[in-house]
């Protein structure tokens, strides 16, 4: 069986054209979906029907279905691919309500919170943090994330963070071993011996659930040399590096990323011109945070000095108790757009293929023959309205892997007030 | 029969307590509904269960119902009023999407592209503009709004302007005609002329579809005495005056609103020392819209002045195409406290008892005996979430006038899973 969504006001691919535009629109389109992938893509007016026999049409190289298809009317709405949220820190236990509000009040975000985290962490059972996980995923999908990274660095022990790699290692194969988030309070005094632990006994329990090894480079979490002994670690136990930096202030730690071919840095809330510099010229991707500074009432930084310079940017949630417990990726859009100096279309761009790049996939983040079929359809006409309609739920339904996920929505509705569509 | 709504973390009731909480704020509490409205507030240990008589327990003064009950376990999450929102557009046709596009890219926000949605209005059929609304109206509510005022003004003419608060009078008792929205092109040259159609037959046509009369006091759009004159005009018909003022710079309009009793003015994003004096001397309210200074990039005003100065604030979305097309009141809370200096409690309390302040209501926006049960549940253990997690859709359940809306609520289904709970 196939699935044909069809009447699409407004498609974004992220398939640059010849005319310039990067992220491929299309207008009147419809897309069609066979096992899970995109099929076809293009105009709705010469969108493939279903025949009887199996394999493509005779002569088009069209890929058909088994006889029956299914027919979504997008009613004229837009529709993007799903979100590809490359950054979040989805396990762990109790929230920061309280130090949230006293913030707001006029206290300062500090990385030593992290370790009220930690205690709740290691406090919750398996079947808390697995329960909560599933939460987060059913709030991220009903916001069309299609995708989702997530890191340990609430367990900072051995076991804890084994645990933490081999939970979310339930829901995604996007898990980032990130046992330096931040020094636990039993080695305040002795860094270097936590950062032994996190290089020695720690990577060896959390490699084989992990792809990817973070680190916080920061001034008051880990020295650049204490990062580069973890990533270097990490890269030699067969995990890809990605760095948290310049989140409180400037440092090494972009350039550090860079040197050492990290798929991204993340966070970049203070660069330096030979940060920007280092960036354009390298394969790392740039991951902004807007909920971050939302929250933490950080300086935005310019995102349009960096696209304008060449870097790749990305944009992701960083869902988290401490600096950014937001997982809306329409509303990160908004804030990039409005705060950051993204248009709608890179905002979008960078919450898609952007955070694809970030990941070093190629199989989502983007509309095309092959591709995973995650689709996001908006109750818009158009994708500007996710940052012009700041924090209304624009999502009518999403498509993961080819399986509609969202129950009630308005396409669901005008089908059946329509009867059956099937052709 | 009687709602029981039990097992509230936290219940926002906006009943000021005698230790200073002007929220009034109870914990692990219970509200019981009859007919529609709040019959009683209190802790879930006292809470009254179903009687085999009608009237009140013996002795006790707690009303019951007539022997069923229907209870709800709140989970241990919180419950705030529902939202009341006092300032909105939602009688339009068209977007304006390439325009607010085409402001992100650097172009400044002018009064005048009101003017392309008054076209785009008066095409509309009524049946458009009926689906139209119909369809904010479900959103709203999706996200905790309860009740909403809405206002004409895309019209311009008295045909069109009686349209508008005809229809809107289909849904809500709080219609505002803002006939003096801005000055139609067909009167370009010739303002007094119009305000004498406005103060005229206009108001003839809407008066008596309408609660309210409104002026955008402003340059560009309403001078103070032509603002005078229509809102003269609306109170000798027996209309109650709200104001439009210093959005775009500081001016009289806001001395205006408060001479006149005005039981608001909003927008406030430019306030002389002299304005906020004049307000906290006065019982006008001043209704704060974060969406518009969000979608225009216009500086925030300083809610935490205000409220130290001894303003009463509110809290709306004004939604509309042009300059706030957003329609959340959570995301407006979000701003408020990120980037107006409100505490949580303050914009929670703005956007609900401040809201029905602002409309000289006292029927909604409190959780008391008498009001009506409009009431919201969280999918979080503290109101503290609404700014905490920006963007996120939070509400589980609304209910309007003692009346469930919203199918598929986590409530709903934890009902279900542990049978029937009715006692």
């Amino acid at each position: 069986m196939t699935t044909l969504i069809t009447n699409i006001g407004e498609l974004t691919t992220n398939v640059s054209t010849a005319e310039g535009d990067r992220v491929g629109t299309l207008h009147d389109a419809a897309v069609l979906i066979e096992d899970g992938r995109i099929a076809w893509v293009g105009a709705a007016a010469d969108a493939p029907g279903p025949s009887t026999g199996s394999g493509t049409q005779s002569g088009s190289g069209i890929p058909t279905g088994s006889g029956t298809q299914d027919v979504i009317d997008a009613g004229g709405r837009a529709v993007i691919p799903g979100f590809v949220d490359s950054h979040s820190h989805l396990m762990f236990g109790g929230d920061r309500a309280a130090e949230f509000e006293a913030r707001m009040a006029g206290q300062k975000y500090a990385a030593g919170g992290i370790r009220s985290t930690v205690a709740a962490t290691r406090a919750a059972s398996d079947d808390e943090l697995r329960a909560r996980l599933r939460g987060f995923l059913d709030e991220m999908l009903a916001q069309g994330t299609t995708t989702v990274e997530i890191k340990s660095g609430y367990g900072l022990s051995v076991v804890d963070e084994e645990r933490l790699v081999r939970l979310a290692a339930e829901v995604t194969s996007e898990v980032t071993f990130l046992g330096a988030h931040v020094v636990p309070v039993e080695y305040a005094d002795r860094p270097d011996a936590y950062v032994d632990l996190v290089t020695g006994p720690m990577l060896d329990a959390c490699a084989p659930h992990s792809r990817w090894i973070d680190v916080f480079c920061e001034t008051g979490a880990f020295t650049v040399p204490q990062s580069r002994r973890v990533l270097e670690a990490g890269i030699a136990r067969g995990l890809a590096p990605r760095v948290h930096a310049s989140q409180l202030g400037p440092g090494e730690g972009v350039r550090l990323a860079v040197e050492l071919g990290a798929a991204s840095v993340d966070h970049g809330t203070y660069l330096t011109e030979g940060d920007v510099t280092a960036l354009a010229a390298s394969d790392t991707v740039l991951t902004l945070l807007p909920g971050v500074e939302f929250s933490t009432r950080q300086p935005y930084p310019d995102a349009r000095r960096l696209i304008d310079a060449g870097v790749t940017v990305a944009l992701a949630c960083d869902t988290n108790p401490g600096s950014s417990f937001t997982s809306s990726m329409p509303f990160c859009i908004a804030i990039a757009v409005r705060d950051m100096g993204m248009t709608p279309a890179e905002a979008v761009w960078a919450a898609t293929a952007g955070g694809a790049r970030a990941l070093r996939r190629d199989d989502v983040g983007v509309v095309t023959p092959g591709a995973r079929a995650d689709l996001v359809l908006l109750k818009a006409p158009t994708r500007i309205h996710l940052a012009y309609r700041p924090g209304v739920p624009l999502v009518d339904q999403v498509w993961k892997d080819g399986v509609a996920a969202l129950a009630g929505s308005e396409s669901d509705r005008a089908t059946e007030e329509h009867g059956s569509l099937t052709r």
